[in-house]
């Protein structure tokens, strides 16, 4: 409990909060809670971190970095977007004026593209601790997650990325829609196949094919585990399908949740493609270190 | 106040129940109310019944027809699907046993289709309906709503049809998900013809394009009735390139609301695809008039 942080990491987006204890380049100590930027109007973000992060700080103020939906309009600072191409760092974290004492901090900068229209706030830092951590590496990150991004890095740029709504899709039809009644926990190995085929070869199935998962459970009493494959192999074949200029022929890197990572590389696996797998806790780290580097002072 | 009713029409859906007290094939009255299938137990349908046509009841039993999902499985009385190719009312209504004594009551089965898996409830009737006040029409008929079908019409037989879950998704991306911040009240109408155009000509960019909505808004600020004509574009656009095959080279009738029925007539004429338009619910009522002389007694 005597913890003593060096500089504190923080990976706040919209419905979650976690912060990490730093010494050097190492994370010493953890804790999260769902104080997520959604939950927050400005003046509560010092709080909500305060309530994590009081016992490592000490009199002199200790570097704060945080990246995510924390450096929004509706923020804790607004972040303004720096515009693709470019490095995922591309200049120094914004100061979080009138603090604490005890805090410097800052918050990372995310991303936007001007055409088609795209943004992120967070994926940025994991690029740029991936990139950190393989030098000189080239090709397509693919991040899955509530809205999945592709992205294309070339001599350390970021030089265009798309959004897909994929992983808020999965949990609307999953919990909201009519879906709901027919998908369960477990997992179908071959219906996720069978599904990302059918809408990867033709992604105007998709529309059609959602409510079937539905009607093939009302008259054939379809496993819930089949749904949810079936559901998830419908969506993910329809981004892959739309993605294709990104991974076809390319070298992939998944940054993410393991879980997830594997259901992608799967789906991509099918596709011929070979796919690296980084850790998304550890590449945030890995970025906010990089962005640390870049504090003016 | 003294409404008689001769017999008593009812479309009872999930979440909406109405009721018309009828004269013949003429409706003399209505009510409604929210106690759709969806939140009744099956002792609870006859109160929910009474509560609104109590008033149209003489001492002596009166027929009780109705449609919808009041015919599922957890509904007052199940009645079994009708597999197509089959009339759209192919046989007697379902008997509701054990009701109040001023009640015979009936409930339309449903049709399903086994490959592609599919079902409808309440559909049938309306198409029913059309058919019986169009005699020897063959051709296609789009319902949209909530689940929007497109029906194949031949020989007064349902041969195939296929469900879309648009207006549910419609519904689940203005309200729950992150583009609710960007969808607003109004209408644009060339941002509705370019959506339809994007995701008909090419459906995998559906899945790109929806994020988008948000993006643009952002880093624009798109008007509420841009993004809402867009989102709805998008949706339906995906929806005609999958249905392509019903509405090729076909006559097309659409059933449905009449803001509904003219968005999807709007899309269909930018493809050259002329519709008639018939209102839901005079078919549903001309419908359960058919269904009435299929009664046995």
């Amino acid at each position: 409990m005597s913890v003593k942080a060096e500089w504190i990491a923080v990976d706040w987006g919209t419905s979650h909060l976690r912060v990490w204890a730093m010494q050097g380049q190492r994370a010493v100590a953890e804790a999260r809670s769902d104080k997520g930027m959604g939950r927050l109007a400005r003046s509560g973000f010092q709080g909500a971190l305060l309530e994590l992060v009081d016992d490592w700080l000490a009199e002199a103020p200790i570097d704060v970095i945080a990246c995510g939906m924390v450096g929004a309009r509706q923020g804790w600072v607004e972040a303004p977007y720096a515009a693709v191409p470019v490095a995922p760092l591309s200049g120094a974290p914004i100061r979080v004026p009138d603090t604490d004492p005890r805090l410097r901090a800052y918050v990372v900068p995310g991303l936007k593209q001007v055409k088609p229209a795209d943004v992120m706030r967070g994926e940025e830092t994991q690029i740029a601790g991936f990139l950190a951590l393989n030098t000189d590496w080239d090709g397509v990150i693919c991040l899955p997650g509530t809205h999945s991004k592709w992205v294309h890095i070339s001599a350390g740029e970021v030089v265009s990325f798309q959004t897909f709504m994929t992983g808020e899709m999965f949990d609307q039809f999953s919990t909201v829609s009519v879906l709901r009644h027919s998908v369960g926990e477990g997992w179908d190995e071959d219906a996720f196949r069978e599904a990302v085929e059918m809408t990867l070869s033709r992604p105007e199935t998709m529309a059609a094919r959602l409510f079937g998962i539905r009607a093939s459970d009302l008259l054939e009493a379809v496993e819930g585990s089949v749904a949810r494959a079936r559901l998830s192999g419908l969506l993910i074949g329809a981004e892959l399908a739309a993605a294709r200029s990104y991974w076809l022929g390319q070298q992939i890197a998944l940054i993410g949740a393991s879980g997830m990572s594997a259901i992608y590389a799967k789906a991509l696996e099918l596709q011929g493609v070979p796919a690296i797998v980084a850790d998304g806790q550890r590449m945030t780290l890995a970025g906010l270190n990089a962005a640390r580097k870049l504090l003016e002072h």
